[in-house]
Parts: structure tokens; sequence; C-alpha cells
């Protein structure tokens, strides 16, 4: 039986690099010690509290049809919450309330996106931007960034690689590069947008990690309102990534429109959860801040053990729970060197490939195991970078 | 700024009939007391045990991601329990757990429709039926059924709109007739489906209430397995419509794409809840049966009361929680028939064009409220009809 051509083409082929991954978690469950960086999930669990307020809940008979949009409650509280982190104007009507961010990353682009459209997003780029694009049946056209530029995208590439496009994916605090997108950069990427007629989808779900600087979100830049959707998600700010709540925040219109495709594709979210998401969001910054201060102490931590060595470059690790570590002088691929570590010292890391070809020679870390074990592994993985460098010099 | 065409043209224009739902919904708000018939919702809470098992397990630190697929636990538990009701063998690897029936619904559509592709479904209709084909990008093309075949389609009416298909969507026991098709009705089908190399859609969610004869699933029907996706919830058998827990069941190689598909669109279904479903069908059918329990009542109950008089037709009340009620001799439409009811006796019941053409002159009573009420309305309407036909046969 034959199956949709969009569906049997929406991942290439080849490992990119994932194969590393699968093998540290087959490792582990044949019973190995492995020192777990590669996905970005908290090492702690959703506060009691939340669950709390999921029980009581659900206990208090919410566990019927929630409505499509997203209760009024966290539809406020989620507006609410935007607007005084960027200064946007923004109510109910610019809300809609999706089973997590992916979710919402999907029905931005069915919004904007027909088939043979074309969907921009910057490399490297998380996992599941370009099936995603493809998933909403357009055509995923990456453009490349550089460790050069720190991985900051540049606004002439953008436009040179711009026709036929309809929208533009960003993610800024970005994974996997840690970096986050400077004033300047999100200025030019307004600019494209505006001068090109594009769609910004901007991925904000690590806007409570910031570690440098600033987080900005494009929606507020000028004329860019009207033709930006931001994607949201309890999941990183609130370690509720297994809730699967998220949001799309973008003009009345085009949330009208995706009301209506969410009557369709997904029916809404769990009452319970939602009731637990306005909660978390309405405990304020204190929570925010308290599931961000481990990754705030280990990133410190690794700025300082890098600085004993020469070896590994650190991108600049400016927001979220990653560390992009540009291995180049190594003498060996993101992948070779990942795969190494894994046999020889039984720590696992992303190669930077499997994020795309413009990480190829680094690997992401992510600073999701307890500090000791994370700066022993980084201790380890700074001595074996050195030891192939070395190596590699000599041949 | 521009819009996908498929976003902006998911569903029709008009009112559809829903008018009189919505103005029901604004005079309950408003304080008004509305004997409520519209919603196809328990009027029992998600069961207190289940409740239990789904705190313990977030307790216990299942609130990380769930893996995609759906846990190695439900996906089981749900194949068994499909394997033990059909008969036809099942295991993990046909199984993917979505966030809800109309998730399934949708996936299913995009694993086997590309856009130009037509997908068929049948008149009347449960109200997302056309729109989740044309979110899928698929072309929506309707089949009539007709009261005088009690809404059992017919194969040869198939196959003559089958030109240009890839599918067929059918729900038995039916939404919003109350009709279970009969072995013939499936046979005829499934011979469709296989001359014209189509795939099936089979909606099973109203499975476990069954009134009257047997529900057949198609996949167990020859030739079928290789070509039936089979859509199926907790929402309606276990009273949990907001936990959002469903799946799709078919060949091993789908289920393998529709994974993929999940990766970039849902991102899996909250563990917890993954947990309580298993709990909730690991109950069994004892459990099953106490939810479908007022359903048989009071279909049992309007059986009784409606063979009292003579102007309402009950097209057979074989399955699901609805009485399909034929008012063509009151001389009204569906829709100007409950406008009335719920503007002289604060009666709201869904019209029969509100599912399409087929329905016309009928309405959908859904019943959902207690005994005592449910009867007293359903005398109420009996009395309306007569009155309307009288007036109607002197006019």
């Amino acid at each position: 039986m034959k199956l949709s051509q969009r569906i049997t083409h929406l991942t290439g082929g080849g490992s990119d690099g994932w194969d590393v991954f699968y093998r540290a978690r087959r490792m582990i469950s044949e019973g190995h010690v492995i020192s777990e960086l590669t996905i970005g999930e908290h090492d702690i669990r959703t506060h009691p509290t939340i669950l709390d307020a999921m029980d009581l809940s659900a206990r208090q008979g919410n566990t019927g049809y929630a409505v499509v949009p997203g209760s009024d409650l966290l539809r406020d509280t989620v507006a609410a919450r935007i607007q005084a982190r960027t200064g946007q104007k923004t109510s109910r009507n610019n809300v809609l309330i999706t089973p997590g961010g992916q979710s919402a990353l999907f029905a931005a682009h069915v919004a904007v996106c027909d088939p043979g459209d074309v969907g921009l997003y910057l490399d490297p780029y998380y996992a599941t931007y370009p099936g995603t694009i493809r998933g909403a049946g357009a055509t995923a056209r990456a453009i490349q960034t550089t460790a050069e530029d720190a991985f900051q995208p540049r606004a002439q590439q953008i436009d040179a690689a711009a026709d036929g496009a309809v929208s533009l994916l960003i993610n800024s605090p970005n994974n996997p590069t840690g970096v986050v997108y400077s004033r300047e950069t999100l200025n030019g990427i307004a600019g494209v947008c505006r001068g090109r007629d594009l769609w910004l989808i901007s991925d904000e779900v690590y806007d409570t990690q910031v570690w440098e600087g600033e987080h900005i979100s494009p929606r507020t830049l000028p004329g860019m309102a009207e033709r930006t959707l931001v994607v949201g998600s309890m999941s990183k700010s609130h370690a509720m990534t297994g809730s699967r709540c998220g949001w799309v925040v973008g003009p009345e219109e085009v949330i009208a429109h995706l009301i209506n495709l969410a009557t369709h594709t997904t029916y809404g979210v769990p009452g319970f959860i939602q009731d637990a998401a306005s909660f978390a969001l309405s405990a304020g910054h204190d929570l925010e801040e308290e599931i961000a201060a481990p990754f705030r102490r280990r990133r410190a931590l690794a700025v300082e053990i890098l600085a004993t060595q020469n070896t590994i470059g650190l991108v600049p690790a400016q927001g979220a729970m990653y560390l992009m570590l540009d291995l180049r002088a190594a003498g060996l691929s993101g992948e070779a060197f990942a795969n190494a570590l894994l046999d020889t010292h039984a720590i696992a890391v992303m190669p930077g490939e499997s994020f795309g070809a413009a990480a190829a020679g680094h690997v992401r870390v992510a600073m999701t195991i307890d500090d000791d074990r994370f700066a022993a592994a980084l201790r380890t993985i700074c001595n074996f970078a050195a030891a192939l460098a070395e190596s590699h010099a000599a041949e």
C-alpha cells in the first residue's frame, strides 16, 4: 500500500550522527554507567507544587473536554507574562495553547506554508526543524551560519536564500549552540522579513535561560508583531517537558485560524495540565530562576574549566542548557570524537553534525547532570581532546 | 500577511446548524437552565482510581519526555486489548499512542493522503471529518447515506465516488446516527477498498458502546489488515475525554512512519496520562461497562418513550451515546426544530444538518444528562413534535 510522499520524505536518509545517541541509550539499558550529556532535559522532575495543582484540578472534575483554544485563565496568564517580559501588547486572542512546543512549531508552519512554498531555517538546528517544515508540506531550505560568526546569522545570507520563501524559523536562545541572538542580528533578521514579506517563526522556548546578554523577542521590533509567530512552552522554563503544554503567540487573525486547525488536529490540551501550567506561571520569576539555576551554575563551571586549556573552543555560552564545543583542533569530526569519547570514557555527547553541517567538528554538551559529575566529565573531555590534538599535530 | 490556503480553507462557510449550539452555551452562561443534549460527553468525570494512577505516576517522577511512540506498557496494553476484542493479531509495533483520537484521525490522513488526493467520508459525519481531510492537504469528498438505508452506506455508492480517492473514513458505532455497521455493510466497504486500492481509516472510538448487534472491526476482514488504520481513544470508553489519549493501529510500516510524523507534530503524550490509560485499560471490561451503563439505560428508556408516539422516527439506536430522531413528519428542518425547541422548552439538541445534508430533517440527541431529566426532555420533544406535525398537517 502506498503512503503519502509527505510522510515518507519527512526526514532525510543517513544517520546524521544520531548513532552515538542510540548507542549510549543501549549501553545504559545494558547496565553501563554513562555520563549522559546528550538530551535537553532537566535532571530534576516537575515541581511537587505543580503536580499538586494538576491533581487538584483533576479531582475537582476538570477531566472533560477543554475548550480548544486553551482555557481563558492560561491564555490570559501567558499573554500577561509575554507582555510583562517583552513590553509588547498581548491579549488572550493572541494566544493558542498547544500540546507542547513541537505542536506549536508544526501548527505555525501549517498556518503560513502551502505545498511548494519554501520554509527557511538556520543551520545548525534543533533536530525536528526540517522535518517539521516538510510535515507542513513545504520545502525546507537551510541557511548556514558559521562558527566564525559565533553562529549569529547574517541578514544578507538569509536574504540571498529567500527566493520562494514564505517563512523563516529562528531559535534564540539557541539549541544547539547556546548562542543568544544580538539586537544587531535580530534587527537584520527583521529587516529581511519585512523586505521579503516573510513570516518569522520565533522559537523562544529557552527564554528563561539567559546567562549573558539579553533575550530580545523579535516580535517587539518595528513592523514585526504582524508577521511574527512566537513559539513558547512550559517544558524548559518549568521542567514540564512531559506535560506537553506550549503555545503560539501571534496576530489575532492567525490565532483564529490556528484554533480552527487545532480543532482538526489535536482538539485541545488537558484542562488539568492547563491548570498546572497556569499555577506554575503564576508562581513567577522565582520558580523560573530556581529551575534555570543548575544550568547557570554549570555554565559558570564550564567557562572556568575551559579557560584552563587551549584545544577546545567554546562557542559563546550565552543561554539555553547546552555548550557547543569546537573540537576542530583535535582533528576529528564531531561524530568520531563523540564515538571515541563514549567508548573510552563512557561520556555521551551529541556530535555537532547531528544538528547540521554548520556544526561539523563540534559536539553539543547538555548541562544536565549534577555539578560534580558534570565538571568531572568536562575535565575528561578537555584532556581527551588535548591528547587527540597532540597526536593529530604529531601526524 | 498571507496565510496558507490550507488553513484558510479548512472549513466551509455558513453556520451548518451550529448556531443553536452556541446559542445554548450562551444561555447557560447567562444563567438559564437548559437541558443540554448537544455534546458527546459523559455526565460523569474520570474515575478517581484512574486519577490516582495518574497522580502516582507523576509523583514517581514520570514527568519527563515520554518516548514518542508511546510507552511500551500502553502500546502493549492497547495491542492486547484489540487482539482480545477482535481476534486480529496485534503487537506493540502496530500501535502509535497519540494525544487523542482527533490527533490520530489527522495523522492517519497525513500518512496516506498527498495534496490533490481525495479522501472520502460518509455523510452524515462527525463535525471535524472534512476539515481533518483538508488539514492533511487532501480534497474531502462526501458520500451521502440515507435515512431510508438507516444510514448504512452502500458499496456501489462508495465505488461510484472513488475516482482519485486514496482513503475512506468510516465510523461505527456511528456519531451522529447511533448506527452500528452490519457485517454486510462492512464486507461491502472492504470490497470497495480492496478493489479500488483504498486505505480504510476506521474510527472505532465508540467500540464499547454497542446496544444492539455486534461491533465488527473491518481490520479483521480478509485482506484488510494491511490497508486499515484503526483510530481508538480513551475518551468515550473510559470517560477520559479531557486526557487526550488515543491511538492509531495499523501495519508496522505505517506505524513506523507515523512515529516519525509524531516526532515532528506532537512529540508524544504525557507519561503520567499514558500510565493512567494503562491502568484504566487493565481494569478491564467491568469498568468499561460501568461507563457505558448510563447510555445503555437511557437508550432503553428512549426506545420505550418513542414507542408511545408516531411522529418521530428513531434511526436504529444500536450504539454510541446518541439518538438520531427523524422529524420530517413535523414539517421543519432539523435546525428550525432545534431552535424552536430551545426557545420554547429550554432543551438543546443538535440539528441533523450540522452533521451534513444527509441528516437534514433530523436532530441528534446526546444521552448525556441523568435518566429522569433525559426521559422528561425526550417526552417533551415527542409532544412538541406531535403538535408541530398536527399544525403542519392542518396547513
